[in-house]
């Protein structure tokens, strides 16, 4: 029998007690030993419910029972549980997580205990809830130099964009209803402003590239700002809008960055929707491959862990997890960066084109009959610094979405 | 260093080399020791290329060194493919195949003898060419207790399919055409009636039930029967037409089949085209999930392949598979199979609906007008009995294909 402890009796705390239950028998077999939750760690009690009796609310009873082999924290947030992770895994307990913000923050670090006791650190509900996707990466696309991951990593944001293209609500409207749905936080800004898609990123190429990522570094951009008017455009060029995390490899040049984008039916991104997720990442021999699922969630989120805790039972004494270094990767000023530009601009296209094409070069039009005043434009493909120019030059410029794959 | 053999420089096997020259270094170093291909095993010689001076003729060559550890089998089809395999596993040797045949036909046995000499038999090239499919069944998705796989598991049905759906043309058509651009074999019998897709979900299923699921028991039916008009009515509804394998757990009874299925567009399946594959799973507690990728192809099923040289590597003293019991699966009669069937038949549909009614009970007519003399109807949830005795029943039905999840 292997025990372990879970702490935090949230909402994927919960759920991971609930996975264990529920699929015990085959769980067990797979594990090849009888996996069994010893403790739980919550500041709260929770009377009447039988989880009650394994309740502690001190973690050094957990650190200091030799019998505890994995520790599942699945609490959130950098403190405490970074404070609690490394001591358990300097007194040699493996460790599991869902927690995006710790991995992103400390994970090479806490990679590298875990590799210098030979046990495990693995992260695999951080990125993407229920989909495997960091176990893929480091065990089934070994043949690859991976030069492109890009994600739909918030299923929140998913789902305000889903709903504005198919209802052609506002942003403000669709948040709205999300948050009574249950479907976005009550303070919106780590989702919606890109911030959780930019940590999950991080992860995956720190990862994908095997040198630390700092999410800090990754230019970061919202969808707070789309319109339902951009949706318009993105309907007469049907296309979709998603929130895009992606890192890029282009000769030796690394770019990563979070932002709404543009792309078309043939991309398997495109269809996507609701609350899914889905990572696409290309290898120099595979090509394309994707990866899609629910992408938060108690369950699915819980499914992720317990399968963690199985390869951990596995693992008792043997490190099987891919370091990334801490050696830190430089990422390339996305200024360099070279994509196709969809543009809003203010006047009427018949007088404004000939003087938009002097300054963007050649452009393909798009018109929306019923939004007066204004015309849009698809770019050449330029580099986001020859954008910023020529956008200033232009003058008129509402604003712009980047296009995926151009 | 790992000194590893080729069987066969076909197709896969000359890819294999390529992915482990052009990726030496990162596969190296994730395999933990430098691999080398020492032999090529192949009937032919091979002069001016490189490999030829690792080309022997005689398979005990390879039996006989030592210094081999791993063995590749890229032959496909079922002998000699099936006695060198044995005979390596005995030997101690671990191997990697991409040989859906042979996994199909001799799985669980040499996945015994494997395991009995704490090596590997690995196959993630044989279902989804390079879709890691295998490994994440094995290793991933270990939390849940599947349910449900279906998979469009052949790119050149899936390709014709595409192409008549783009282009309104006749199936004969559309396959003389991929015949010419490679997409299809001059006997293309394997793939457009589905013997190619049963045995890749004969595997899969096998794997995620854990008891050996033989291929000849699938019901399995081709795309040749698919016509012009069908896509029409397709169209109408605004549904794909997909050849699909699936096999599914309701309640105590197993479910498989191989047959060409409607879909809608909020199914993950729906937007799979040309010749990618994709492989949809349902875990109990996961809920939906998706792979997606290049389903065959040289690169893509070697990067599969050498993914397993390198798990096997890792691995060189310790099994890693989970193995399907030789136990047979008993399949449940697909006769008691429920789901929505389109359905086409003879006459018009004002003087005939009501008698269709009167067998079928409520109906969903579909008519597109340029099919004169026909029309179409959608069924309510049916079993294949009933459906069956019920168009024996109507006497006039022309055709009819099954709905997804209905």
């Amino acid at each position: 029998m292997i025990q372990i402890a879970v702490l935090g009796y949230g909402t994927v705390g919960s759920g991971v007690v609930e996975v264990i239950n529920t699929n015990h028998s085959s769980i067990n077999k797979k594990a090849g030993e009888e996996i069994n939750i010893k403790y739980v760690l919550d500041l709260r009690d929770f009377p009447g419910d039988p989880i009650q009796e394994k309740v502690v609310h001190d973690f050094d009873i957990i650190l200091n029972d030799p019998e505890i082999r994995i520790v599942v924290e699945v609490m959130g947030g950098v403190e405490p549980a970074y404070t609690f992770t490394k001591k358990a895994l300097l007194a040699g307990k493996s460790v599991c997580t869902s927690n995006k913000e710790l991995v992103a923050r400390h994970g090479a670090e806490l990679l590298d205990i875990a590799r210098e006791r030979n046990i495990n650190y693995l992260f695999e509900a951080s990125c993407g809830g229920g989909i495997p996707i960091i176990r893929p990466l480091n065990s089934s696309l070994t043949a690859d130099e991976i030069d492109e991951i890009t994600g739909i990593l918030n299923g929140t944001t998913n789902y305000i964009l889903t709903s504005m293209i198919q209802d052609g609500s506002e942003f403000a409207d669709v948040l709205k209803k999300a948050q009574e749905l249950g479907y976005a936080e009550r303070n919106p800004e780590a989702d919606v402003e890109g911030y959780d898609a930019c940590r999950k990123i991080a992860i995956l190429s720190s990862l994908a590239f095997g040198r630390q990522v700092d999410f800090e570094d990754i230019y970061t951009e919202g969808i707070s700002n789309i319109t339902a008017a951009d949706i318009k455009y993105a309907k007469a060029m049907d296309m979709n809008i998603k929130l895009l995390a992606y890192s890029k490899k282009v000769g030796e040049c690394f770019y990563a960055m979070v932002a709404p984008a543009l792309l078309g039916p043939n991309d398997p991104l495109y269809s996507v929707n609701g609350v899914f997720n889905a990572i696409f990442v290309h290898g120099n021999v595979l090509g394309d491959a994707m990866f899609y699922g629910s992408g938060a969630g108690k369950l699915p989120t819980a499914s992720a862990v317990v399968s963690d805790v199985v390869d951990e039972a596995k693992h008792l004494h043997r490190n099987i997890m891919s370091f990334w270094s801490s050696h830190k990767l430089e990422l390339t000023d996305i200024s360099n960066s070279q994509k196709r530009f969809f543009v809003r601009a203010k006047g009427d296209p018949k007088t404004e084109l000939a003087r938009t094409e002097e300054i963007f070069g050649t452009v393909r039009p798009v018109i929306v009959p019923e939004l007066e005043g204004e015309y849009g434009f698809v770019t050449e493909i330029i580099s986001e610094a020859q954008y910023k120019a020529m956008a200033e030059r232009h003058g008129k410029v509402i604003s712009r979405i980047r296009i995926r794959h151009s």
